[in-house]
């Protein structure tokens, strides 16, 4: 086995869910493409006796490195720093370097921001961000807070390279890390890891995991997780050595064999990748009118950079008049149909494609919930339409959970749609 | 201290950043409900040592309670189920009334989708989903997989809550958690534990700390943590026992005296709520005209049940011919000023309340990167307007980071900006 590494996260934000996470995704993929594993990420709030502990538990694992984010604040419940010099039985010592790069950080900040600072606070502040732990290497603030890394002070145990919470900060000090002599002995001798992903759309987890256990005996050395993301989609990430290149290209032939309808992904791609691939290679344009997701798909149909090239834009049409006027969906058809109903989606869709002068059209209208629903029409009943090209997809789909969930399903179902579209409308060479 | 508990997040996909870990968040927010603060998530891949480690930790770690997510489906790295029972030394049976119930949940997802499956895999599947620890109390199952409580076998050891992982199926078993008598002698002589948040928009944290220490005296019992989110809101939240409510209320009287043109909501409230309530209790609606954040702020403003009643619609004007021929922006003025412009993002919000025939309108406009941009108009450049009710409100915001931090940063930015410009307007009674 290669390196490994832990991530621990800290802050009360995080661990009572007020604030999502992001470094840890972004850390673990990170080492990953290094060569290095991630064993676990430890998320804890600010206090000294969860944070020591979760601290000591982490060196006791077995891993080579500790990355800590955040509690690199000027406030009290910033405790970071403090924690892992004390851990490793190091002084703490004032940086008078650092202490002028963050004086001047917040001085830039200050003004670009026409903030008035009480200056003996900022001092103070200044100063609790100037504390470096004894023998530990600065890496410069992005922010207001430094890096560190701290290295191991008995043989065998990992260092703790200490980075802010905040994403762009922490980003931003990456290079410095990897480049580092301290962090690169303690990952040397790591083997390259590879880890390729396979995406099926609608084939149950059962079913696969009845594949699975058909092939096993031709699986050993490779490590392969399943999860179904957004109710639909069935994702084999799988991560094996070099050597193993060969029984992983036999396992994605299988699975290419055995689900030849709903594999739409052996070379990583995401939906999105995909449907902005075709659309960019194709010259070809999308436009949405958009019920009960209200945006949501034009907002993912973005995500990527370089998305202006195909979607030229999109209608919310949250009321009944908004549906008529900008979509062009006649009065009547809503007063018969009903607004949410496979007919109105259909205009939706054409709506936005007339509309838009685009090549194809989405349209979705549905109960999102939690209220709303009717024993006819219950809540997360979702009708979808993608049309244009001369192909019309349509849609009914039936999601559980939560408003959120529904609206995050629909759009996915929808990016699935284009998808399909695009494949069935394939242009002949 | 009252009753605490730990979370056990299990998955590679998780671990390793392919899927957010939704249940730690909301099973912290339920359990604080119930009085029951969190001391540690631990998050951890499908790695049986991984996880029998972590699981010993947790164990060692102090707390009243132990919830595992995930790790309860038919494939073989789902081993959740077994490696709890091993913890204990509880052997595993099959449980003949779980593998009907599962067995009748798998036909009937298997009609509604329409799946074909294959006798034998499902029996095989079904049988693994049916495996219970000796002792443990079964939860019926919502999706394929039942929920277990596993007592303690060692006095003074934390009994095991062991829940699937998509968070629809992990909610609805919630109340027979949280009903059953094992759970609740685990966390009796609990102490009712309130929290509370501040919010500020516009206060740098240093000041906040600053503030925190000049009246340091007087928070003893306060439990008080601060964060910065979306690079704007300041959010400080506290937590305190019932007996310190008196202190707790002289801290907010101190922040809103200190603060007073910056601290919005001292109730709890999100600026998300205080946009809602403000529209309905006055019946003003809303219509959105977006560039650069395509759809996301209509988005969000619909993320609220309710919301029907104030957003009417949106535009997502992302080509300059959409932004003319929807939004009614003279070309003329693109062609002299420029899509990102102050005066575009004016004519966005007045051309939203048009069209949508809306009482306020919002425009966005700007450069989300990472291409795109010029030394005249960087990357992270967005101008943002709000206008209605004879008043507007111009916003130019310089955000740094990634393509979707500038466009997180740019929605939330357009939300104060509504709030503020719904406080200005504020129709006198």
């Amino acid at each position: 086995m290669g390196a490994r590494a832990a991530i621990l996260v800290t802050g009360t934000e995080v661990l009572t869910g007020r604030v999502a996470d992001r470094n840890g995704p972004w850390l673990a993929e990170q080492l990953r493409r290094f060569g290095v594993d991630i064993a676990q990420v430890t998320v804890i709030g600010d206090r000294p006796d969860d944070l020591r502990r979760a601290l000591r538990d982490l060196r006791a694992a077995g891993v080579d490195l500790i990355i800590t984010t955040g509690g690199l604040g000027p406030t009290a419940d910033d405790l970071t720093t403090e924690l892992v010099a004390s851990a490793q039985a190091r002084a703490l010592r004032l940086d008078p370097e650092l202490e002028r790069q963050v004086a001047d950080r917040i001085a830039q900040l200050s003004s670009s921001r026409k903030w008035d600072l009480e200056p003996q606070a900022t001092a103070a502040s200044i100063r609790k961000q100037s504390l470096v732990p004894e023998g530990a290497t600065v890496i410069a603030p992005v922010g207001t807070a430094a890096g560190l890394i701290v290295p191991a002070t008995v043989s065998g145990e990992p260092p703790v390279v200490v980075l802010p919470g905040p994403p762009f900060e922490l980003q931003s000090m990456w290079s410095a890390v990897v480049a580092d002599p301290v962090v690169r002995a303690a990952l040397t001798g790591r083997a390259e890891l590879r880890q390729s992903a396979v995406r099926l759309w609608g084939t149950p987890e059962s079913e696969l995991a009845a594949t699975l256990r058909r092939i096993e005996h031709s699986l050993d050395g490779l490590e392969i997780t399943t999860c179904l993301r957004d109710g639909g989609e069935l994702e084999i990430v799988t991560r094996y050595s070099p050597a193993m290149q060969p029984a992983y290209d036999a396992l994605v032939a299988e699975l290419q064999a055995t689900y030849p309808g709903t594999l739409f992904s052996a070379d990583g791609r995401t939906v999105d990748e995909l449907v902005a691939d075709a659309l960019i290679s194709r010259q070809l344009t999308v436009a949405t009118a958009e019920s009960c997701t209200a945006g949501l798909l034009a907002g993912r149909l973005t995500d990527l950079p370089g998305s202006s090239a195909y979607l030229l834009g999109g209608l919310v049409v949250y009321s009944n008049r908004a549906k008529a006027e900008l979509a062009g969906v006649p009065a009547e058809l809503i007063a018969r149909v009903g607004a949410v109903s496979p007919e109105v989606a259909a205009a939706l869709a054409g709506g936005a494609r007339d509309r838009l002068h685009a090549d194809i059209g989405i349209g979705i209208t549905g109960i999102a919930g939690p209220d709303g629903g009717s024993p006819d029409k219950p809540v997360g009943l979702v009708y979808l339409c993608a049309s244009g090209l001369g192909v019309e997809r349509t849609h009914t789909l039936r999601a559980p959970g939560s408003r959120a969930d529904v609206r995050a399903r629909a759009v996915s179902v929808a990016m699935h749609m284009l998808r399909r579209l695009l494949d069935e409308a394939r242009v002949p060479a």
